[in-house]
């Protein structure tokens, strides 16, 4: 059991090292060496948790998924319309990925990647089919317009999102995440919502805007 | 003169080789080795004109930015209104995305890199830059509703490209890239649109959707 407990720190280091790696100089730039160096360990210790770089990606693309997706899961509440979870669950999303930095060296890793990458590509297209089917019930509901398709009205809103990742990680360093999600929605909810309900989610859209974010 | 536009056939034989291998396997897995192979040269070749794998990868994205973003302004007729410039532009840059294999792994490297790599992060700002003037037209045009704020909502235009780009390169070879644009405008357009103009810019769209690719 120590054994155990001393190989499965050791994976952690390694990983951490790599995800801090990443999110300080980029995938691309961090070499195997530079990760060793920074865990303090040596190569085989490396090479027995892991095969090669891209192993080590899968797993940090494989846990920050997984971080990302149960937070927006847990953000739904069942008694709550599918629309006001949707977009509560979007802002967690963002609160995770600005403090926790394993999802968000996975979320930098799923666009480095994109369909090379088994992890990378399935967190993708779970994303997109979990969105689908919150926004056909928020269709149901009567919040969404009825003329929209669920699927493409999804696929659109992840579109927005991972660009929106993209532009925030690329020109304000991930710090503005949250006010382009908020200008997102704001820009996408005239499109979505039902008149009725419109007033109600720009005021809902409001308050989650401001809302402090969330440690999970 | 020979030996210089020998040398300029050596730089473009490695540009390529690179390219074709980003596209096929990805940046990460694309090591110098296969690079070289592929191009049958010496390392000391791919040395002389390139110092590392990022200034290669700086390389590409400057040539297929160049790419994208002289398609993107040829395509806006001076006549024509700022809004119909925007969509027949964004459809063009899909058929350059679609036929040209070095903008087509500039953009993945855009991905990749983000801030990390300064001609990546230069490109998105032009990018951004120069859809806030289009959208600052197309209101003082009255295309767009007046409420909408230039700088957000061309943002928000730019994720959801860049988004796109990454879920059909991820989920479908970026087979259906020109499909997603098309559905991403037309969740957007009536929160873009004035009431007035709807009608035409849904049809306008339709044309542009279905419009064979242009060739560049």
């Amino acid at each position: 059991m120590v054994r155990q407990a001393r190989s499965e720190a050791t994976r952690r280091k390694i990983i951490d090292s790599a995800v801090d790696l990443i999110n300080e100089i980029g995938y691309p730039a961090a070499g195997l060496g530079d990760i060793i160096e920074r865990a303090e360990l040596t190569k085989g210790a490396l090479y027995y948790h892991f095969d090669s770089k891209e192993a080590l990606a899968t797993a940090i693309i494989e846990e920050g998924s997984e971080t990302v997706l149960s937070s927006f899961r847990q953000a739904g509440r069942s008694g709550s319309p599918a629309m006001e979870n949707v977009i509560h669950g979007s802002f967690v999303v963002t609160d995770v990925l600005t403090v926790d930095r394993v999802a968000r060296a996975g979320a930098r890793l799923l666009r480095t990647f994109g369909s090379f990458n088994p992890a990378a590509k399935s967190t993708l297209q779970i994303l997109v089919d979990e969105l689908t089917e919150h926004i056909a019930k928020a269709i149901a509901e009567g919040d969404l317009r009825a003329g929209l398709d669920p699927g493409p009205t999804a696929a659109g809103i992840v579109a927005g999102m991972a660009g929106a990742e993209l532009l925030s990680s690329a020109l304000a360093n991930g710090a503005d995440l949250r006010s382009r999600f908020a200008k997102n929605w704001e820009l996408l909810l005239p499109a979505l919502v039902t008149d009725e309900s419109l007033g109600y989610y720009r005021e809902f859209l409001a308050r989650q805007a401001v809302r402090p974010p969330t440690t999970p």
